[in-house]
Parts: structure tokens; sequence; C-alpha cells
């Protein structure tokens, strides 16, 4: 059976978990759940040698110190450093280059949460099986609620394994989700991909030829360091950023979705995290130094200074580096706005 | 004119209003209400020296340094050092003996707030008034609310200025708080007298005659020291403390009332002290870096680390001294029995 190479994609300003969350330290390269980090939970969920290849990791140069911490030494694993961030198109582009073209790759965000990982090899295997067939791939999450943080997808005709994709929907508002959500047949777009490399590398260039021109040069002017390989910066920085829903997903005829139930999380905010976390029996948590009195669902994590809470709910709370945010839970979306976050 | 004598007592655990008051810097010291402290403001506004003679304070050991930074050089002040903390009672006995028996003391905590000083130096004219006829008097204050937190006194026959005592009455629940507001003829008890010092040691004499003579043996082997008058310990050690209310007020039979509106508060609580602060259009206020978004009704003080609060209503945040608070307006009456509080 042919290895799964696991592509790491290392992006995210590190605004909406502020104020643990920095710009020098964004929310992979932190042990929100458990001693791990979410970057290093991203590696160890294909880390099982008998199914994966060692990861490709594609990052920033201002995250390298934080991989090569992180990361150890995983024998054979590469860091594709990113001369700038042109999201995420062009960075696993640069993935299916460095590897063999038949080889089936899954693209992996470095900061979301997956309770159930046999779930998760599950739909890996259903992926990989259609992705070997030149589908692009996209992992869909069975809805749990009518959120409008997230793209959908719609489900079409059923394949051997999973589905085409009938259609890709950009985050909706309200009353859209509701009716997915009544409808059926839509999930949630993860941001989890599988292709083989050589077939992704030929749909972009079918409908974005100046990035896989521009991909192909950075490519070919690239210098090797150690693990660390550094593509050409003059022609990467040319290229006009985009997604790979966008310049990919959307325009092929060959998009096909696998749809998982696998305590899938973005950890998209604070209270999103608190969701993901086990509580006591009154809802409450507490990471570090804290005292709870008479309170229900609230959160408190703290780098050192004690936190007392008194006669609250649905409240969060977190002091980190001379900082102390205190948000109600709905609150915690407009957490990456605040002078803080963005001033950082 | 006789001059009035200010009897400055400050007691006082400090944990009501932790974590910024703690046992080594409790709530009279601290400048909770612009940029003098509740101690300062207690002589300032007892200072005109057409009115007032200089100031007696009575505190204990602990709080001397406090007292001699924050109170500056009063020409002919004294601070009698308590050699141990006995109640009310015995502090105000031990001032009574420091003056001369026809003095008229007015007594007063160091810890309230009186926002109308006018209100507050007519109350004073009506009082010594009254304590020159030898009543013992009592400061009512008009009640604003069925607060369950202070004694009341039902106010009996009109005097030619003030009303005879018919009854004081310990903190009440809150039906019967609700049902004095209802009658009428209730005020609160705000710890304000006044009393001819020799008056005020018969009725002691009177009624607690051990704790007069322990009183009179601890004043007769007084040290002093400069401004300070140090008490001998071993008497006053032997003293079973108590309240001025118990052992005088509610015994003797000349007890006479001043009713007063002037703005006055116990800071009881965080909440009280919010309740006394001026606050911008939406009810919030913050004292220090803060940044308050989508909030009403929420007060923020920290000594350095900014503090960011988001879509929250009627919720208290202080950080001092590596201790975060974070309570409900309702939960503030709690936190004196919160672990840093009662552990300091």
């Amino acid at each position: 059976m042919q290895l799964i190479h696991p592509v790491i994609l290392c992006g995210g300003s590190g605004t909406r978990l502020w104020p643990r969350s920095r710009k020098h330290r964004p929310k992979p390269f932190l042990p929100l759940l458990g001693e791990r980090t979410l970057f290093q939970q991203s590696l160890d969920r294909a880390s099982d040698p008998a199914r994966f290849a060692p990861p490709t990791i594609v990052a920033g140069s201002a995250h390298c110190g934080l991989i090569e911490e992180q990361a150890g030494a995983a024998q054979g694993a590469r860091l594709i450093v990113e001369p700038t961030a042109k999201n995420t198109a062009p960075a696993i582009a640069l993935a299916a280059h460095a590897l063999p073209q038949d080889a089936i790759m899954l693209v992996c965000p470095s900061d979301h949460h997956i309770a159930d990982e046999a779930a998760f090899l599950a739909g890996v295997e259903e992926a990989a099986a259609l992705a070997a067939k030149d589908y692009m791939v996209a992992f869909g999450i069975e809805p749990t609620g009518p959120e409008t943080g997230y793209g959908y997808i719609r489900r079409g005709a059923p394949l051997a394994l999973g589905n085409e994709v009938a259609q890709f929907v950009e985050k909706p508002d309200r009353a859209t989700a509701a009716r997915f959500l009544a409808e059926g047949g839509y999930v949630w777009n993860g941001g989890i991909f599988a292709f083989r490399a050589g077939a992704f590398l030929a749909e972009i260039e079918a409908y974005r030829p100046d990035m896989a021109a521009q991909v192909a040069q950075a490519w070919r002017g690239a210098q090797r360091e150690g693990w660390q390989v550094h593509p050409a910066a003059a022609p990467f920085a040319a290229i006009a950023g985009e997604s790979v829903d966008y310049a990919v997903m959307e325009n092929t005829a060959r998009a096909a979705v696998v749809s998982t139930e696998m305590g899938w999380s973005d950890i998209g905010n604070w209270d999103a995290l608190m969701t993901a976390r086990p509580n006591d029996g009154d809802g409450n948590l507490a990471i570090g130094p804290a005292n709870l009195t008479d309170c229900r669902n609230v959160m408190v994590e703290t780098d050192g200074a004690r936190v007392s809470v008194v006669g609250l709910e649905d409240v969060i709370v977190v002091v980190d580096g001379g900082e102390v945010l205190v948000t109600s839970r709905s609150g915690a979306q407009a957490v990456g706005k605040l002078p803080g976050a963005t001033q950082q």
C-alpha cells in the first residue's frame, strides 16, 4: 500500500486566541489541548510509519524556530520555508513540487483539533483512495449547528467512496446555515484535502497558469539547508496569493468530498476552545491557579497570577504575558479585533 | 465657640476590597476616591481650624507607618497606638482620657466616604450641640434602600436638635429593612458619634465598669513618644472587646440621633465603591490601562496589566499585586471570604 504524505500548513496570525496566542507564538504552537501543541498533534495524527511518509511542513520563516523546537527529529521530514505568505494554493503547490508526482498528499492545517483520531484515519483512507484516482478531495465535517464561520460543501452524486461536490458555499448567514442543516446534504469545509501531487499541479496549471509558472520557478531556484528548503523569493513574491478553495476546488471538474464525524474544531476562538476542553460538573474549568466561587460555565486560563471569579456565568478569563482578557462566551469572536490583538 | 475634637478610628482588616486592600494596606489607607486616601479625607473633613482642634487618631501599631506617611505634620495631632484591637468602645475611651473632660469628641471611622461635606458639617454642628448637653449622639444616615448590611436606628421624640433614639436595631433581614423604609422614621447607623469626653467615660463607668477600670489603668501607664501615645499593654489586653454601640449606645438613657443626607457610603465592597465613583454614559469606568468593548456597568481597576473586557454587564475586574478578581456586582459581598482575602 502506498504511503500517504502529510503536508502540514502552518499559517495563522495569532489574534483570535489573544492574549495567549501572539504574532511570535501563534495558535499552532501552543499546547491548548493537552501537553502537545496543536502543531505537534497534527504531526502525531499522521505519524504511523505503516501508513504515512515523513511530513512536509510549509511555514513562514518567522516560525521556523518554533517548528524546529516542536517537530523534533522526524526522520526524513522536510520544512519548506515560504518567502512570503501567499495563502494556501501556492503553499500546497510548493509541497507538490517537493514530492514524487504520484505521491498522495494529505494537506492538514496545523491549528485544528480532532477528537476522534480513528474517524480521521478512516476518512484519510477514503480520501487517499479518491485522490489516487485524481480526484481533488475535500474533507467534509458533519455539521453540529448552523455555524456561520465555516464554508459549506453541498454533496453531489455518490462515488464508490465519498461524493462528488455539487457546490462550495462561502460562509453563509445564520438563516442560510439553518436552511442547510434542515435540508441536509451539507457538510462544513474542514480545510483538510487529499491530492495526487501531479494531479494537483495539473489543476493549478489549468486554472491558475501564472501561479503555476511562478511556483515552478520559485521551486527551481530553491536552496536546500539541512531539512529546510527555501524557494526563490522573487518569483514567489510575484504570486497573487489565493486559497486552494478559490484557485482549485471551486474550478476543478473532479472535486470530491469525504464526510466525517471526527470531533473536529478549528478552535476559532476562546469559546470554541472552551467547548473542546473537559470541564467539571458545573461547566467550569481552570488552567493555572484559580478560584471559582458560585460560577457556571466559566473558563480561566492564567500563566501565573491567581484568578478569583465570583458569581459569573458564561465568562472566559485569560491572563497571559501582562494582559488580562475577560469576555463573555458570545463575545469571544470579537477578541481578534481588540487593540491588544491587532497591535502586537 | 468651643473647638470640636476629631477622633479618627483606624480599624478594619482589609478583606472586602481585596485584592486592592490587604492586611498590610487596608481600606483607609488607599486612594479609592480621588487622590487622597479615605483616611486622609477623614482628616480633611474635620480640619478647618476655625471649627476643629487637631485630630486624635487611634490605630494599631501595624498601621503607624502608613498613618505617619499619610497624616503629614498635623500640628498638635496625637496618635494613640492600641496595644491590641479591642473594638470601638475601648478605643474611644482611650481618646476620651487623652482629651480635656469638657472636650466635644467627633468620632469618625477612617474608611467611609461622604460626598456632601457641607451636609456633614451641618450634622456635626447639631451633634456637637447635643453632645455639649451630655447626649450620646449617633449620626443617622437617611436610608436610600433596604440595605441589610447596616444597623438601623428608630428615631424617637424630637429634641431641640435631632431626636431621641427610640431603638437600635441590628442588621435586619431584607423584609424587615423594607418594612423600616415603608414605615419611615428609621435611619442607618453611620458609625459616627459625638460625645463630651467626660460624659462618655461616665457612661462606660456606669455600664462597663471593668472596661472603664482597665482602660483607665492602661492610660495611666501610657508611654509618650513624640506624637504617639502607647497605653500600657497588659491592662488593655485584659479588656473584653466591645463596640461602642453595644457598650454604650444601647444602654445609655441619653442616646440621641442627628439625621443627615450627606452622600454617605461605608464602601463596604467593590460594588459600593463602584457606585460612589463617576462613570461614563454606559455605566463603565476604568482606573489603569483598560479596553471595554460592548460593555455596560463594568468597572476595571488595574495596577499595571492591561485589562480587556468584551460583552459583559455588571462585572467588576480588579488586578492588584499579582491577583486577578473578576466578580459580578452582586457577588462583590462574597469577596472578603475568598481564600486570597482570608489567607493573606
